[in-house]
């Protein structure tokens, strides 16, 4: 259950307030040299404490691999890692040992399980994120050809109202907030700011751009290569939607506005499918959008139960997101990664 | 690939222009007294031909089991079933034999597989829901106490604004369309009649709400309940998005809007989160919302091209859905209730 | 639970007296024309009714091919398929309704799922394996440089003492119990003549030798090659044991004798490995070895018990083999075919 | 490929020479108080070192749990470990660099993976070995009915002859080559004291006794208990063959010989079927029996290849084992306490 993937899979596990968090990355091939300064930095682009708009939570998240890397090259052999927990002020959370904070997952891990690691949520925390985003950048050195690029296109109300075609990617990482439009990131920055100081938290979206997939990616049926993105970007916390192409808007579209023509080549004129047609990647860009609620955890007083029944007021101490989009921009990379290089993986379908 | 689930699993073949269809479901509890009359009911309501709006192939989509049923109970073992189909007018295809049909997984297939049986559509033809159809038909019958009801949310730009609480689920079948507010509904009907007398098709939205789904269903991280509820719902045919609790809507929102508080006891007083907190069911409804595009097979000239890169000028002639949300609603209950009935399948996280 | 294997994979259904057996064969390449004759050839070796030393029941065992299939290649889509059941003749087993035969599956099943078809056995029955042989033809025809030869290399205490080096596995069909040596063939089907008329039945064993197999099949640590082999040929029923190389002999011996020497061309002097190291495949001969009871169902009158617990005389009154080796030779084979044919259908370890 | 079991899951990482070997442990339920000195215990029983005739490597084995408990017990959430290696003297292993050992993993791993970790066999080394003994005695402490006894039941030519029912279990730990007949033992010793000293190695077999299985464990066709058991065992390394219940020999048998009578309340007069029937246990003892070949690491001078094809000498100058099967009496019971965790975590099959 805790394994994603099929091919190249990641097992996880940890809690956010253990001893360290990891996993074990499989069939990932053999040979391939590793760029190590490139992985730590997709880490460094989730980590906490990056910025004034993101948890002030500080951890370093240096990952240590222990196995399945030798002189360098990966040697097929399954890679084992683990990214201590440093930082873990489990004093922050002794007020919610009790009590069940609304629109977390206290309540259900209780009733599920019948005990719960109640600091900092323990596995439900978003720091088993950075394991992921360990496995997703080594996925995105297999797949060198293909370029993955995902940004905030909303916080709350504020979209960024280009088509993806417009904006330049290389500007993602210029502002803190990860929107290619730099007049709209500092119009999110300042609304970022001023939730937090009004100890509240807001949702977004991110869209994510995958260019030059291959054509033959995915599997019919059950393993529709929609069906896997969607899935994995449901895993992430907070995500409440998915949608691929003409997405939700597709839905009002008639068949005759909607239909993606063909060139002689074997390209469409327009891109409403998304890359994708019958679940398999048709060699144009891959373009998805994902919602994400606000963060529950806010600085203002609720009102919510313990474990007794009994209505307690709750007041957030701990040191969360006021918005969860900006650190969410290189999971969703990793993810998508991930589901890239695992569809990869598989061989030809002419071909044993 | 072409399995689903993971303890309650169905894995299906067919072709819709074969000489039948069929699947084998695993994992089905043993001694369970089944309604063959309720599948055949379910049956029907996906079946071609059924009203005006909806394609007029004609099949009678009799299932027909071959195992793991004796006396009329299931017996642990699998059950294999088939479904014959009857109406394949491969004429209507001769034309496509060449031509890739625009928005069509045609160009996919041919690339993927270097073959592909262009008989309308082949493994990826809607037919294959027929199968899906059975599977959760019997997954129904083991969820007694859970209520599964789907509806059409909106057709193009008709939406059905009422809260889903507002609705009465039992008027669902009295109108064609399957919406249960009759006046949207002959609104929607009068729509996709328009539309398909002017050869065009129409994209729609489904809501699905799930009731008295006991607390803590779902597995944390990778099995999130939502995450394979999306994964299902974007298997199917035409689906182009999954939201679930508030959704897109929820993206806007701030935590402090957005936090579903407690009732004494352990129910929410709103449900923002629909019904899942971590991934794991909290008891409160489920509810969710898929979007589908517009039908790509028009009957209306389109240029594409032939698998020689030509342009060619191309009619849909078959018989095809003007609007595709109608015929989907037993298939998105069908769906919820497998991932119901797999997630119910694990014993509960305290027990071996 | 009832499928076999990872990407080339078969699922199943049926029991032996319902109205079919049959299964889904998934990841088969596309493009692939079949030999439907000789995938016919390897049902008929298998067959009830062939020779006089196997059971007289009688099947045509004629498989039905519903989908994956165009124009006689395959298409890279699920291949369906069914093979009736002809000559079921319940009544035969009317009078074990509620006794349960010693030595069977009728107790455990009984007990396990609270219900079984009681007619042969149900899903217990060796006529499941009919559907393996066509899964298992299939395969063969993937792996057309791989030659996989099995044979019966005992009956009772009846040994086929040449090393399978000296054997011309041309002569394995030339008798009726599989045995390429002729001269201990017609010991051995005499003495199961014998035991036949003595209302009785023996057990066996059957070697299996595989050429040409590429060197790297299988995976380190959980997946080894033989250890897939090994799982593979204890599904069969009635089978006791696996040993492969050595097995159980070079339990006795001492590391000098037992290492095999390279030669510079990186074969070996000897081959007791049994052309597997660490799991993978060398490209030396894969040679093992398959021990099968005796079948439970003797024409001898035994005491049993039946659902009530009492004491009460059973005699068997069906048709059933004497000895189940000569019918288990392209079981053996088509299932080791389904083995390589998986492990084939992973990339080299060095690719995605 | 990494991972064993379908609920109660272990995924591995490590190789021999690493920093660490390690685990996920998946599906352990919740709220299970653990007993860290047993599972140190059962680690101890394995680890080299322990007394004269086993490998004087030196690494005290301590697994560190990084996840899934609290306050002592498991939370049902994934158990991450980590066991440090701190003997791994590569300079030992120097001088295979470039030759290929006999009988070793070493050519098998060059040629699959164009690259392998030569420090001691890497992956293919049994140190991976250890983390199967931790997740083996977590799941023995699910089982607490359960008796699971495995003891060394011959040393080359010398068999343990009496049958495990006159054999007293709690001897097996009382002497250095785990066998609980004292005076065998004691032969067995002095045959492996002998081996050692000449250089050489020596193969063996276990038996292995689990008593008060419950019935019903096991499932049908693929996943059958003894077909789960004998692939377990087939995993480890230098593992030839696997028998259960009357093995091989059963092949000499006939069925009225061999036919396990009942007794009016169900268990069976004899047990020759070794507790299984159709793949299902019957509530009788099941019993199997494991070959191992010997090591083929040897003190004595060999000549064999390197990579370059050319014949080197070679003499084993690391410290192995002169005979493996006292350390790997812990492995066969964890790997059985496993495969009956896993087949115990899923539901009775007529329940969902």
């Amino acid at each position: 259950m805790n394994t994603f993937g099929r091919i190249y899979r990641l097992t996880t596990f940890g809690e956010s307030h253990g001893e360290a968090i990891g996993g074990i990355i499989d069939g990932c091939p053999a040979g391939i040299e590793l760029d190590f300064e490139q992985i730590q930095y997709e880490l460094d682009r989730r980590k906490p404490g990056q910025s004034k708009i993101v948890t002030q939570r500080k951890e370093s998240d240096k990952v240590q691999f222990l196995s399945g890397i030798f002189e360098g090259k990966t040697t097929g052999t399954p890679i084992g890692f683990v990214i201590p927990n440093e930082n873990q002020k489990s004093k922050d959370y002794a007020h919610i040992e009790e009590a069940f904070r609304p629109s977390h997952a206290d309540f259900t891990y209780q009733k599920k399980y019948g005990i719960r690691d109640y600091r900092g949520g323990g596995r439900s925390s978003a720091r088993e994120t950075a394991n992921w985003v360990v496995a997703g950048a080594i996925a995105k050195q297999l797949l060198k050809d293909i370029e993955i690029n995902a940004f905030v296109s909303s916080v709350g109300n504020l979209f960024l109202e280009k088509p993806y075609q417009a904006l330049d990617f290389s500007k993602t990482e210029s502002n803190m907030v990860r929107c290619p439009d730099e007049e709209v990131a500092a119009q999110m920055i300042e609304k970022i700011e001023k939730i937090r100081k009004a100890g509240d938290t807001i949702g977004g979206t991110i869209t994510c751009v995958l260019k030059n997939v291959p054509i033959g990616l995915g599997e019919p049926v059950f393993d529709k290569l929609h069906a896997r993105l969607g899935q994995a970007m449901l895993s992430i916390n907070a995500v409440k939607g998915f949608e691929y192409g003409s997405g939700f808007c597709g839905a009002k579209m008639k068949g005759s506005e909607h239909n993606d023509l063909f060139n002689s080549d074997g390209t469409t004129i327009s891109n409403l499918s998304g890359g994708i047609q019958g679940g398999i990647s048709n060699g144009m860009d891959i373009y998805f959008r994902v919602a994400f609620k606000p963060v529950a955890t806010i600085m203002q007083e609720q009102e919510t139960i313990n474990s007794k029944g009994e209505i307690v007021k709750m007041q957030g101490k701990g040191r969360h997101d006021p918005c969860v989009v900006p650190r969410a921009v290189p999971i969703v990379e990793a993810l998508a990664a991930m589901v890239l290089a695992d569809f990869k993986s598989l061989r030809p379908s002419d071909e044993i």
